[in-house]
């Protein structure tokens, strides 16, 4: 459901994915800076921020009703899919889970752009 | 409770109200635009923007667990209260539900920046 | 020429068309929203603020290298097009100026992207 | 000078001081996380992702003459500081060239905000 109106009801499960999956990366941003193994995991830490940052375009032009909202999911499952794929490379809790955030905000993006 | 870690629980409630700020002001954005007395919306259609892009920076740095998530916290509360006068003052429905997020946003923010 | 490295040396033209786009359509946005016409002028506002913001993530994504510049970019193209021809409808200084702006920042995306 | 309105004309030294921090701190990111001794800057990549995104949101902020561009940029006075502080520590030409640059805009922010 919309928060003040209802033109964006029909967003709802994906503008959540989106808040969930840019939190996720953020954390997980974060968390793997802070592993052992940080050098391993440059291309892994790049693209979290890259996820990052579309799912909040992504929750702001779907909030917007914004006409562009369809092609910021478009991308954004493409990055999300990426993401995940970087993430289950690596063992630990926060890139399993960060994973399937990614996967799951990937598929709410496709479902709203219609892919 | 954080989404991939646990560094981030203790600034969950917080987090949420961000999000949930961000969209309905970017919702009430859209929905002011609309409105037949737009001309009168001026300074709420950009203290609105104002509001979403911070809510939307104040949660990637809880997210992240950014040394200046505080900072961010701080001038959140302080856009969402003057974001929430601006709102009052209209009576339609959109600007006045927006104006309760804004104040419950503001109060999460003051109680995580420890003001 | 890249700033500290010389990887973006080849996005440095787009990079600056990018920033010069965003804060063009900042621009206009405030100075539309401040025009007595406002009311007619809801889709350009809606777009300038599309535009704004896809052109700031352009210049993020070529400032870092990341693997999804060129993506970014091509959706700036589209948007800074479009963005273009709302505000070539009217005909005050400011948008006739930032419908220039856009139309610039396209034609950079799009031979960044290779388009 | 400002691009299509003459609003932003006082601002428009610290807006490109800003746009040219957030490009020296993404540059310098990505030019971190590919340095062999990564791990020891985990600090100093966090604080360039700060430091990029306040520089980019206090651009914004001005270019639409915002009333929150002094808090903006106040606040991105600080965190460019505590920026170049940490680039300082690496001896390699991004972050030394990286440092330079967030001081001059540290410098541009106050001036600024009249601090």
């Amino acid at each position: 459901m919309g928060i003040v109106t209802n033109k964006t009801d029909k967003y709802q499960t994906c503008i959540d994915a989106c808040n969930r999956c840019a939190q996720a990366c953020h954390e997980c941003f974060t968390a793997c800076l802070n592993e052992d193994d940080v050098a391993a995991r440059k291309n892994c830490i790049s693209i979290l921020m890259d996820c990052a940052c579309m799912c909040q375009s992504s929750a702001a032009k779907m909030s917007m009703d914004s006409q562009y909202a369809k092609e910021h999911c478009q991308m954004c499952a493409t990055i999300c899919d990426k993401c995940a794929q970087e993430c289950e490379m690596f063992k630990d809790n926060h890139c399993q889970k960060c994973a399937q955030e990614c996967k799951k905000c990937a598929d709410e993006c496709r479902k709203m752009a219609g892919m």
